[in-house]
């Protein structure tokens, strides 16, 4: 068994949607240049961070920014935050340059606040500054280029990491992420703070949505994936897309599925057409449906219907959220994404093919599929081994130290938590098995 | 004392609010079959539950969705829930075929998700979905047999066990029940989505109630334990009530109680009399008395106190919560029973006569007591004993383990879990002790 | 180093700000009577806490209720209490009484309940009835004097106790104070629950401000500090300033700070003067920088760099909050301070220098200063020590038993909780090496 863990480690490295075709083939040691091509630039390019974690400072600060900006995707890959940079430039030079500032002030202020580097250069302190920065401008009711909204939108993006550390302790006691919930808590206090009579900095609420006369029902599909980042131009859209195949092809696929669902329940619920055109019932189920569909979730069919289920659920939160938010005069933002999404992130199911990686290990789909299998394939290796009983008898204490209802009454969080200590135990006993990575 | 601890298991087999009075005179082998009906209709129907879980999934199905019926007010017994149906169909016909479908569906899919059977068959799943088919059907301006709103109130009662993992995930780390909760939020969230002036499905937030002009003051109190379900008619009130008297005297009582404190506050903060006779402030009151008196705490004059108390706030958030959500054009539900009570649940007190059963123990009044009785007997019984020492050990490993506000701030939070430890030594050492159940 | 410490730990039970300075000679064994009487009376009197421990339960809840009255402002000294509550009488008797009565109330209360007594008689349970009954007062519009507003005050002060535990046992997974959070849900649900037009207990949301005419600017910085207890009067605020002297200078002088700060932002938000000028502006940002500049964190200047962006912070959510809460027609209390601070209290840095004394541990600030820099040497003390190195085994079992997120992901939280246990060490290995005390 040894050999064969040995050969799974090997082929570990590999990236992005080739390794689960690699898994099989792992006696070709020297793979095609191209092939080589491939793997360097898709997946979340851990050879690139790798090279990246050696550079100095600005290289590293440049990765992180640009991970930030793919990481509202849930994708960690600089060439796909590139794409989605240019596709907002291409909607609008100076919304982007707010986002880029965003994302920059944000981790640089997460680096002073001295919180977790690896956390950091992931672009996980990032993307909320992107979206803050983005979202601030396109509400603003000054038009473009109005120099004054660079002050609270520095302001905000430097309290981004402070927000996001908050909730992730919060969170961290139920193993769940945080989502973009700074961006809306901030964004929203903004928006209340200020309003749309305010002297300096008003908002206008409705984004203006340029109505497109030809293949309308066509296009507001993939323009549903693009308002994640307000924007409505098809050409942005088209760039999200590409930078999420980049990386992996099931995301870029569940977020055409979440948005088409989106889609389909804002004209189930007789959504004002324009809504539901522009693609702003999309954007959320979108978010919801990759976040479901093999990013916190191993992927199965199971919870390929999960996630679908999932964006029908949360097109119908978008439509009561934005509903109630407008009586105290505040958008949607995506609320309706976190709430709908962490809701089915706690479901506590006994299906041994609804169980999630840890969040310390989670990584784009193609590659938490590769850590689940290896992972159970560790437990059989290592049922039979002195370590792993030892570690298991600790494992049955740990259990036994739990609060009740986390053991007894509901089993599924148990064996969720037996999961994550495996992946632990796999962390710690992988040196005795293989070269070290 | 082995023997005495020998009897008392021999009498633990015994339900309902028979079991105080026979925990004495347990010598008695072959009790009388009156005795033996009452006490198989009593209670918690323990003995048919086991023989239920030998039968075909139909019948289980069935008697989980009964159970279900009746988990609204705290009682899992199908014959309470076929009383409490007959009261729902005395009210409106299609009311109560809603009500039915949506325990049905919610049941079905808790299974579908492989939820916790135990859970599902005791129709923890179940309650949501009635109260979501019942209150959207209520709700519904398009009248009776409108056959469109079945399609929302399949959907909705199909995500109640996903809201309700949701939740029981989260209350879990305090060992909290989740209540009403998930109807609350998926109730909620449908009328917010909708409205009154939707195309499809428009809402009328204000129940008709039929105004009684005879015995108005006494009638209400009655109709304050019906108006859980929406229904304001003095029958339905009479079987509801029926049904708990049937399964356990103290709810009964306490349903009463509450209600009746509930009408008190709404006259004393000068409600309108049609609320206040219509029963709408007696609800959340009878059910936050209900819970805290004797359900979810052991049955004392303290608790019987606090649960009055309890009464007294949860009417107090009636008021405020209703006039809030009507901001946002929203039903109050209930809202302030779940707020209130969980408030005085988490409340951390010194005193032994304030002590909550492990959840994974709660049951009836009567047997609520019985368990804790029993508890403190296995304590002394156990204190000279080696097993149990070895475990106290263990124990106070696991106190000194926990976060040092549980234990040095809060004694009263440790002396809880110290009664769960218990709870659980006696559960694993019982069979040292006795004959296997 | 041994003697070293014992030297520390004589010097231990030096009071308030003497502390630091008496730290290094601590070899007079005999200090002057007039730095005794300066020790008594400053920093938290402990001396006087223990000698009234000794006394007959009125003196104790005498004792309790002044202390109760200073905690509103995180100070735990009875004379602080009696100038304070000096202040208020200056402001409004009726006011002024009404807060006392709260502080006994909810005192007894707690008492009654058999809440933490430790936690009772500092005053723990009594600071959220004093502002109660104190805001009750001011808010209702039915003049002074008005005595059924007794019963509403004494219900609510009655449930204080009980909010308050109950949101203990929730924040101590997180190890989180609870503020004055019973204060604002109390207080909202009673405005919400009657509102302005109620028959028995109209509310007038606005508090009427005498708006001073001389030294505008100036003025409003102290006054923002009275205004925690919704006094716009100079003399109070002095009184007020005055009895935080007495206790820490480090105290007054954040409170001043934070209040400097709202005044700040409010003109920057273009908020009417008025407001700004009646000191609305500053008390929930005074009152967040108290909390974070030395109180819940070890004073460096890195959280007092902290406490002025937390000040900063607060201003602007309390914008936000005012205008949300007015769409209900509530008051904004002081969520924005308990929101901001918990955020900030939420942080998870990795700089040694942002560290949190474990809440039971938690005093003023040169007090804290003193704690953690005696936990520090112990731990270097230690490091070599049979003793340690077993109960650090303990530690690192604990902290392998924790969840993943807090040991993996976020460093940071195991290293405070690494402190915890130190304390804990600490505590329980002193008597191993000092006199007792």
């Amino acid at each position: 068994s040894k050999d064969k863990l040995k050969t799974k480690n090997r082929t570990e490295g590999t990236e992005g949607n080739q390794c689960s075709r690699r898994g099989e083939g792992a006696q070709v040691q020297i793979p095609a240049l191209s092939s080589l091509a491939v793997r360097f630039f898709t997946g979340d390019m851990r050879r690139c961070g790798q090279w990246v974690k050696r550079q100095v400072l600005i290289i590293q600060l440049l990765d992180g920014v640009l991970r930030g900006t793919a990481q509202v995707m849930f994708v960690s890959n600089p060439v796909s935050g590139l794409l989605i940079l240019t596709g907002l430039f291409l909607q609008n030079p100076w919304w982007a340059l707010n986002s880029l500032l965003g994302a920059l002030v944000s981790t640089v202020s997460a680096l002073l606040l001295r919180l977790n580097r690896k956390a950091i250069f992931a672009g996980l302190h990032g993307y909320n500054g992107t979206l803050v920065g983005m979202l601030m401008a396109a509400f603003s009711s000054k038009g473009n280029w109005y120099w004054w909204l660079l002050f609270p939108n520095v302001f905000l993006s430097m309290l981004c990491p402070v927000v996001s550390s908050a909730l992730s302790s919060i969170m961290s006691k139920w193993d769940l992420p945080i989502f973009t919930l700074p961006f809306n808590i901030l964004t929203c206090l903004h928006i209340a703070a200020t309003g749309t009579a305010h002297p300096y900095f008003p908002e206008a609420l409705h984004l203006q949505c340029t109505a497109f006369f030809f293949l309308q029902l066509f296009l507001s599909v993939p323009v549903g994936v693009g308002q994640v980042f307000g924007c409505d131009s098809p050409w942005t859209a088209c760039l999200v897309l590409l930078a999420l195949l980049l990386c992996s092809p099931a995301v870029c696929l569940h977020a055409l599925l979440g948005s088409a669902a989106g889609l389909c329940t804002g004209l189930a619920l007789a959504a004002p057409h324009e809504d539901v055109y522009s693609g702003l019932w999309g954007y959320n189920s979108a978010l919801s449906c990759i976040a479901i569909g093999g990013v916190f979730y191993g992927l199965t069919w199971q919870t390929h219907i999960l996630s679908l289920i999932c964006a029908l659920f949360c097109a119908y939160v978008t439509s009561a959220t934005s509903k109630l938010m407008s009586v105290l005069a505040l958008p949607a933002c995506t609320w309706p994404f976190c709430l709908s999404t962490l809701t089915f992130l706690l479901l506590s199911s006994e299906n041994p093919a609804i169980c999630r990686p840890p969040l310390s290990a989670v990584s784009y789909p193609e590659e938490n599929r590769h850590y689940l299998r290896q992972l159970k394939m560790s437990e059989n290796a290592l049922s039979s081994n002195f370590i792993y009983s030892t570690f298991s008898a600790i494992r049955q204490f740990k259990l036994k130290l739990k609060l009740p209802p986390c053991v007894n009454e509901w089993k599924s969080k148990s064996k969720i938590s037996i999961y994550q200590t495996d992946s632990k135990l796999w962390r710690q006993m992988r040196p005795l098995y293989f070269l070290p990575q």
